[in-house]
């Protein structure tokens, strides 16, 4: 089905990205066998490795067994081991197989099948020649969480032994609180040092990544990216909150882990979205002790102990209320911080003085609380994002020792979503 | 870049889905001009109207104009009305225009841009002859929120106008608590009875869609669409919970506002992903007062009222816990509801007794607090997910007149992930 690739390709492209496997062509085809076929054939023109994932289920619209055997001419037969194997994970579940999964035992004759640990759609590695070349045909399940399992032991271990042949390292910067424009601008004398670096930039939810890519030995090629990496910082300061697989809420997580201190958080207008992202990271209950959505009036005062008095004189919707909040929630839940959202996220709700996308954050601690207001664009979810993302830079950044600003107009850009 | 095109092509699908529209193919392709030219070309091939989404910005990669230029050999000129546009929308920002931001500016020899009132790239819809067939080409940019706003109002409308005349009517069912197998399994008597209706199943994220489309006017489109509804309604009955653009969380919070009733939640293991899911409806302040995350022993005490004995008789994820956190958190809020959450969302965390995946879900109403027990497989990430789902749903089945079970196992099937 369509609506599963979206989050496979980013899986996929994660796998790939790692070992520096540059993708000639992304596809997405209907579930018709000839459509599957003719894509299949079209890529295997042009590309050493296609890789296929979905319509492996047992399903009707479930197509793409049957277009790669008619693409490459390789008969199907039933596999009897699969077959009891697929049997036996219905019995865990107390359930009888249905008839439908059957046909989720056969394989290409003469090519074994991958083991799939998470579910019953087996997938495959075909090697074979096209004219003098060889040609890798992967077929992976669609279901993300069994797609995620083989990527991970199937494909990433044949491209570490592949990449490390051809000695490829890669490494990507991760950039808050700036939009990609600043940061093209930025990189401007970069480019000009190094015009041969490949550089990719990505943008995606207040965030730009750079991939940073070289080929050699491992050694040349891990040093090279070192001083990549040291002329990036030189430009961005704490602009780079992360390396790789991080993110913003893991790298919040790993300095208050190094500090050995705790969270606690206060949220309206992002409704729980900030503790859901904390919550992200394994190993999170370890500071993070909990936190309160205070949707209505009431609740900012009893759960948070914020004045009414304040809420009367400035609204819920205030620096006063961002304040109290960060700072009842960091007593509620006796943490070294405290962080408060407050804010309006839309579509509804909006005034004149106080339009939608305007959002309050706070952060306390025992020494200070700190404030900030931003006014941001976009949808109600946008909204709710882009407010989790400033609120979790202004933790990291009370949590570094501050050095002096690169000079980059850090609150014109943070206080405006790209 | 490509990270963008994920959340891109579906808002394009829905759009295009709810026109009936059929999607012929589906690119994603590198930053280089040719390659887009050249898939330009192959897809004009084969397709109508051509969709080009992302590479309009103003970096150094986005390639997307001139290779479309290139492609359909119209020349690229700059349009003073739309520069001085730009230029007043940073000014807005108290910022000056960048310079690369100048080349955003081009626009095609002989035909209009697209206004694009959340951004500075334009979008454009060129409509040729390739032979003797008329093309369409749209290009619109690639930051979502941009995107979105363009989608609805340009090609929207322009769909709007076309499909009419071709008349064609469709219907999305939204099913939950089922896997893709078992909705299969449970279609193949609806199959049978309506070999030529065209029906697609999406599954992803504990949801199974259901997408029909008709053809002919607008009024037996409709009846027949009704029809076939009905039909299927027979089939899952509350299995059921939406049409179209429905939400779970959406449906909870329309039957929350007809019966004129209240929410609290109380989430260990979720984090806080439920109170986000249910604040990502638009007017949710009406219904959801608050929530509260205890991630720690002594918050699950204070906050909610948790008896210490139950807690060390049974441990923190027990039927007991859950019981009494959706108990306190109806209390907390003085709500008409109240929902409890506590699991093991892993990786680490599992025990022989309770390993991860093992979540208790309990929601309380005046009269009854119910309560379910699930071993959920999959990341953590998905574990958040699978378990704001299936809570989301028993609030559901308590706000709904129950019905007799059209038969289909839903324990089973509920008690798991696909």
């Amino acid at each position: 089905g369509i609506s599963r690739a979206e989050t496979n390709s980013v899986d996929i492209t994660r796998v790939l990205d790692r070992h520096g496997v540059e993708i000639a062509r992304k596809s997405t085809v209907p579930d018709h066998e000839t459509e599957i076929a003719a894509e299949l054939n079209f890529a295997l023109d042009r590309c050493d490795v296609v890789l296929l994932t979905g319509g492996a289920g047992p399903t009707e619209d479930d197509r793409t067994i049957d277009a790669v055997s008619s693409a490459l001419g390789i008969p199907l037969v039933e596999d009897a081991d699969i077959l009891s194997d697929i049997e036996a994970k219905f019995s865990l579940r107390s359930l009888k197989m249905p008839a439908v999964n059957r046909k989720q035992a056969r394989i290409f004759a003469g090519h074994r099948a991958l083991p799939n640990p998470r579910g019953t759609a087996p997938g495959f590695h075909i090697i074979f020649k096209r004219g003098n070349h060889t040609r890798h045909v992967w077929i992976f399940p669609g279901v993300p969480w069994e797609l995620e399992e083989m990527l991970e032991t199937q494909l990433g271990a044949w491209l570490e032994k592949v990449s490390s042949a051809s000695g490829t390292q890669h490494r990507t910067i991760k950039i808050v609180g700036l939009t990609e424009s600043a940061v093209e601008q930025s990189l401007r004398p970069f480019y000009e040092r190094h015009p041969e670096q490949p550089v990719t930039l990505l943008a995606a939810l207040g965030e730009v990544h750079l991939h940073l890519l070289t080929r050699g030995s491992a050694d040349d090629g891990y040093s090279h990216l070192m001083a990549l990496e040291g002329e990036l910082r030189e430009i961005f300061g704490e602009r780079i909150f992360g390396l790789d697989d991080e993110t913003l809420e893991s790298t919040v997580g790993r300095l208050l882990s190094a500090r050995g201190e705790t969270l606690g958080t206060a949220e309206s207008c992002t409704g729980g979205l900030l503790a859901s992202r904390i919550t992200d990271v394994s190993g999170s209950s370890a500071y993070f002790l909990g936190g309160v959505i205070t949707y209505s009036f009431q609740a900012k005062l009893f759960l948070l102990g914020v004045d009414p008095a304040s809420i009367e004189r400035h609204g819920e919707v205030s620096e006063e209320v961002a304040r109290q909040m960060a700072e009842g929630a960091r007593r509620r839940f006796s943490t070294t911080y405290g962080v408060g959202i407050t804010g309006i996220a839309g579509p509804t709700g909006g005034t004149a003085s106080k339009p939608v996308g305007t959002v309050h954050v706070a952060v306390s601690s025992l020494e200070e609380t700190r404030h900030k207001q931003f006014l941001l664009a976009g949808s109600r979810e946008l909204i709710k994002r882009y407010s989790t993302q400033l609120a979790l830079d202004m933790l990291r950044m009370m949590m570094i020792p501050s050095k002096p600003d690169p000079g980059l107009s850090l609150s014109s850009s943070a206080s405006r979503s790209e």
